[in-house]
């Protein structure tokens, strides 16, 4: 076993609930309903001197007086606590530790020292140790989900491609639930938190071989080991897209990151030329990251900057053409014979070019037959739906899907509006075709996929 | 009666709809539903040859057969056939025409030359002309809508303050479906396509006196006269918040506009300038325009450039600190004496700075409590409201809205995520507070109002 191997902490036999309770709400609560939901194969022992049962499974008074094995321990217990727990728990030669506590480093130096023992711990007896102040593993293969946030509240992703490491958990927990709400698939979702010992640098050489995840999102308020890291970004960025946020890019954020994990952010610069080197595409915001989420979930790379931009509204088309400029994407005319094709197919007060501009008097023809005869000069499309034209109808969306599947190359819907559109958003996203509701979006997105050549 | 005066296209006693059809799916015939669903008052005149009665109500055979006065002619026929129409429209004396049509400019040479003609029949006869190639008017309050989108595709939004001009009919067709979607109130739409007479500027003036109007959104490919459009542009700024975006910014764009309204769009420093010079808040890009019609709909300024942000959850609270900074808003930290009183009132574990983190054991008093003892030295403050933590509560959302009355300052809410989220959301819109669904989005509306300081 490689030192460095965390891979136990995907597939545990047994997990120990350190400070567990029987009443409802508490953070350790939630989490046994958390592993129970999302139905953890493996065996669960609560822990906790008050209590001999809870919701009618035997509660142990310490992790010595389990029997079994133990693979995985998760600490609910106050910051002042933990480090007496870590003795029995190193005792019984638990493999790994996840310690969801808060009140460490982030709110000073006491805690901060108690972190220091915590890492003085794991380099001696070899414990791996995530957090603390972490939600820690949702793992929608082996099936764990150790994070204290109510599922009423924060859905949870269906199965999928798509695997998050985050630093903070406020981020792993919001994007948790704009992916279920996008219905985008999930494979795991990681956060780490304080980052005692493991960090993004070990997830990124598990996840490199993790059969389930094809494309990796991380999100970094500081790095753990920058040469290690860049290796392992690498190494993975070469077998499966990585795309990352390095939050605290300017002064105000990166004092709002150091308080928050208590970690001293380095200079945006840096970071900014190590995901370069590392092969990792870079995105800039929350909206950004979101828009990588569903771009990469369906598509690999648009091997190019050339977009195509399709448009039933001509000044959507124009707006469309400003945001992949701002983006840094090319666009470019067809070529004469490509333009004198679509003109001789198309009614005449079509404007043919690059947005083409299929008017309100658009049928689902037309979208299927430009992309079709144009997309062999481009790299991706982006295609503007406006629902208001009279002759387009529900079927358009299967058509796109089968012509997306047959030109082999990415195409991105945009469709913006009220009510009518975003049911068809849902139709389109149902389809695997990557939908966005704003110009910007979908032209960030294709964006993505052209910094995603590799 | 100012020659440059277009209030009775506003205030029509009557309007003939010339090529009206009784043909369900007909442009002429969702405009006369168009009409009555929104409750129009004054006469409507079906004009058509072909027809005796058109649901119910007489038809004419030509303009000159309608007996009482015609206020505004709406032309719904061919292209071809408008200036003959015009004729029997200009012996009629019917104060102005709305050309619907297309297949005009946008399409080529003989189109551009119908234009010219129509240009010398306004010009020689005094006649008002909107469009053509345009959707017409959309007014909330005098109950008047020339729009042929179908209501079941495009909502139309509820009574308020916003007022949209626009050039371009996708976008003004979006914008009214995106505001219905929203929840936003609109007094009128107005897009003249074209615009062979009546454009941007006729619109401003109109709009400067118009006391239904509590804030003007526009969007340009082209202007109609530059110097005249910055004086009516500073006249109507001097009254009320005027945020424009010109599309067309790069050199793609440009030619998507100009292939879609026939207009030559200038350089874009031009009209950056142009608009500083006029009093206007710049918007960049489509999805800028709908966080100001959001924000500027409920606040009028911010005053200045401070933002306050509070937060539960560190690592969403540093996004927005980054997107803050990007949108040249100031995220400095509260004084000592703010510090203290902050730290004195909350617990141990939350940090306090800007943002500060109310961490996941945040309550509903410490949003409110932070917010009143810090704003004093804030312009504008951004609320991160992230719901999985379990102490918050729907109360929240009244509270925020009391003492975001009680401050007088503007408060904007940022909470993205699922189903949980986006619920609340729409309880914190009734309440008539602005709310975002990404830090990018928040950040931008404060930067607008900013920028909004007049």
């Amino acid at each position: 076993m490689n030192a460095n191997d965390i891979s136990f902490f995907f597939n545990p036999k047994s997990i120990a609930v350190i400070g567990a309770s029987p009443v409802s709400g508490k953070l350790s609560h939630v989490i046994m309903n958390s592993l129970k939901e999302i139905g953890y194969p493996g065996a669960i022992y609560p822990v906790n001197p008050k209590y001999e049962s809870i919701d009618g499974m035997e509660c142990y008074q310490s992790v010595a007086d389990i029997k079994a094995n133990v693979d995985v321990a998760i600490l609910c217990i106050p910051a002042s606590t933990v480090l007496g727990a870590m003795e029995d728990i190193v005792t019984k030669k638990v493999k790994g530790a996840i310690i969801v506590s808060a009140g460490f480093k982030e709110t000073g130096k006491d805690g901060a020292e108690i972190e220091e023992k915590l890492k003085k711990i794991s380099n001696e007896t070899g414990i791996r140790i995530m957090g603390p102040n972490c939600l820690g593993i949702f793992d929608n293969i082996s099936k764990i989900d150790t994070f204290f946030v109510l599922r009423e509240r924060v859905k949870r992703p269906r199965v999928g491609g798509l695997t998050i490491l985050s630093q903070s958990g406020s981020f792993a927990g919001t994007i948790m639930d704009e992916l279920s709400a996008e219905g985008l698939g999930v494979a795991k979702i990681i956060n780490y938190g304080n980052r005692v010992d493991v960090g993004e640098t070990d997830c990124l050489e598990y996840i490199a071989e993790d059969e389930s995840t094809k494309v990796v999102g991380l999100y970094m308020e500081s790095v753990d080991d920058g040469r290690r890291f860049i290796e392992a970004a690498r190494r993975c960025a070469a077998k499966k897209p990585v795309f990352a946020i390095k939050v605290g890019r300017h002064e105000a954020g990166v004092s709002a990151a150091k308080s928050h994990t208590g970690a001293i952010a380095g200079r945006y610069e840096i970071y900014s030329a190590a995901f370069k080197k590392a092969g990792i595409i870079e995105v800039r915001g929350y909206s950004e990251f979101l828009d990588a989420c569903k771009v990469l979930s369906k598509h690999e790379t648009a091997g190019g900057r050339k977009v195509l931009i399709i448009t039933d509204g001509g000044g959507m088309g124009a707006s469309i053409a400003d945001a992949c400029s701002d983006f840094g994407l090319q666009v470019v005319e067809p070529s004469q014979k490509i333009k004198e094709t679509l003109a001789s197919k198309l009614p005449p007060f079509c404007a043919v070019g690059n947005p083409t501009d299929l008017t309100g008097s658009v049928t689902d023809n037309d979208y299927i037959m430009v992309l079709k005869e144009a997309m062999v000069e481009y790299d991706v499309a982006i295609l503007m739906v406006l629902w208001g034209p009279p002759m387009l109808t529900d079927r358009l969306i299967k058509m796109l899907k089968d012509a997306s599947f047959e030109i082999k190359k990415p195409v991105i819907i945009c469709s913006p509006g009220g009510e009518y559109s975003q049911k068809r958003n849902k139709m389109f996203e149902e389809a695997g075709l990557p939908v966005f509701s704003s110009p910007e979006e979908a032209a960030r997105a294709a964006a993505v996929l052209a910094k995603s050549s590799r």
